[in-house]
């Protein structure tokens, strides 16, 4: 049995009776030795649990980004509108988003959905503001547009579930790379959305997680979400999924991705591209899983795709005379992507890339 | 330049002028923090040392498992004999031989060169009880057996070197996986004495060293050795191995074995597999170097090789509801191996199974 509802939502923007927003998160930094919510009132607060990956995920920094904004607009920046009074707050109000927002895009300069989630946010309270003259209207806008990005974040993350569920047989056994899990999203997941759905209709007998150094998405998040909603879950090292598929033990991979170019080339977690020309070797199907707005247009090819070399410290401690290479990402070339699974359906590389182009 | 002489030997036997023996080995528990002795003049210090890692690798074991033998018999079973008297002490001697014997085959049940070692010193013991009555006269023959090995080691590691230097291009720039260093062996080591070797020809512009999850062997050892040496070294993690072959960082791979069957299929450590398909998917060459005394004509197949799996600590601490696979060693089909490089030459798989057969 697959108990969805014994996982609580990554990131939750909330409002008490007053008008004062909140936004509760899981905090990601204490798993998976324990569940332990975050409560920011002040949008800084937002900002730090990003920068210290108290939240991320590429979707969920999406929402970060909107709900650190409309957090600004609900409490700091209606409060100095009532204390300017109505002639002068709206500008003021426009001036106080607009230093806010710049501040909350630069928290994780890599992290594209962060910008997005902030501009979408942005957008809403300028037009709210245009339209009305009213710096609590605007505010009240700006929540509601995070509950609807929260909605339509988990609605995709089902639809991609859906979707991925029907390529997978009865009994999959499933491996995945990095966490594209409920954690990573709203809720629910890109790739562990797919693996949700599929266990919703009793098809996953177990999935091995990859446990992904050097930060250990794998170990520390994956795992603990399978376990928690109660899908067989076997903890691998990185270096141990060959064998795994050479003992006919996977029947499908499946991963997410951060950045899909033009020609379909998926950009994700390092060593996912590893995954993939084992999983080509082996003759197994390899998935990716993601929302139509990661494939990226204007991005012709994955080698356009810039990649983030993070500190060595993350690898090992220093080791004297020893150099560190430390990639954050990988491409996988389209030709090892059996199919991309967005909401809209599950496509071949080419068929995914001309339904954005 | 290379400094080989930066590098101690891994294990040594040495006797005072009384005729007291004592096994000198480099803890390796203690690297890459610091460069430690150990100093062992009771054997059941040698079983110590192997149960908790400080010597390690399948031929430093072989020596140490002599060694072992050799220290009981140089020492307390010479003391012993002397207590005795002459009538009585070579019956006890070889009781007492036995008995110390099968206790130091048990510290590492699965290291099949500790056996052979431990065999090979009890042989030479008994000869010399069988040949001249004289306890004494045996530790001495067995303290020269122990000795003679070493040198048998490092010049099969230094054969093995030059015969694999021959294998690589001007520049080259090497993967290796887990340590079959100097730090496995005696001095020099396997693939890293193919590494040495070519260096020491000015043929080395870089060693990339997987760390090797779950036990790091190439982050703690590898990679100071080859430092320590003065090699340009590169630690990564062993899901950014892919990556480094498609930016072509890599012109070939380098590793040791544990045992090859009767057919080339090479029992490695866990993770070597993955990078030979990984090699084969670049079209880098993938050289195994082991000496011929790995080729192990009894096993037909590296289906027939048994795969020891350890405990699921070593991967991760325990978290609820969350299984382990933890495999310490994987198989490389013959058919991925492009030489074996023994301390006679460098030969197919084929070939080199018709060599020992």
């Amino acid at each position: 049995m697959v108990k969805m509802d014994a996982l609580p939502r990554t990131i939750e923007l909330v409002r008490s009776d007053d008008g004062a927003a909140a936004l509760v998160y899981i905090d990601e930094r204490m798993l998976p030795q324990r569940l332990e919510f975050g409560r920011a009132r002040d949008w800084r607060q937002v900002v730090d649990a990003v920068k210290t990956l108290a939240v991320r995920g590429a979707p969920a920094l999406g929402v970060a980004g909107a709900a650190a904004v409309a957090l600004w607009a609900c409490n700091e920046g209606a409060t100095q509108a009532r204390v300017l009074g109505c002639a002068e707050a709206p500008s003021a109000f426009l001036d106080g988003l607009d230093a806010v927002a710049s501040e909350v895009v630069c928290a994780r300069p890599t992290a594209v959905n962060l910008g997005w989630g902030v501009a979408e946010a942005v957008r809403v309270v300028r037009d709210a503001v245009a339209e009305t003259g009213d710096v609590s209207a605007a505010a009240d806008a700006a929540f509601s547009a995070v509950k609807r990005m929260e909605r339509d974040d988990e609605a995709a993350n089902r639809a991609i579930g859906a979707h991925g569920a029907d390529l997978l047989p009865q009994g999959a056994r499933i491996l995945t790379h990095c966490n594209a899990g409920s954690l990573a999203t709203v809720f629910f997941g890109t790739a562990l959305g797919v693996v949700y759905a599929a266990a919703e209709q009793g098809k996953v007998a177990r999935v091995y997680a990859d446990e992904t150094r050097p930060v250990g998405q794998g170990a520390r998040l994956t795992a603990w979400e399978l376990a928690r909603v109660g899908i067989p879950t076997t903890l691998i090292c990185d270096d141990m999924a060959a064998s795994l598929m050479a003992a006919r033990k996977v029947d499908a991979v499946v991963v997410g991705a951060d950045r899909i170019a033009a020609n379909g080339d998926v950009a994700n977690k390092i060593g996912t591209y590893g995954v993939a020309v084992l999983a080509a070797h082996h003759g197994i199907p390899f998935y990716v899983a993601a929302p139509s707005s990661t494939l990226d247009a204007r991005t012709p090819t994955g080698a356009d795709i810039p990649i983030e070399e993070r500190p060595p410290r993350e690898v090992a401690e220093p080791i004297a005379g020893v150099d560190v290479w430390n990639p954050a990402f990988d491409v996988t070339p389209a030709a090892l992507v059996t199919r991309i699974v967005t909401e809209r359906g599950a496509f071949s590389p080419a068929e995914a890339c001309a339904e954005v182009g």
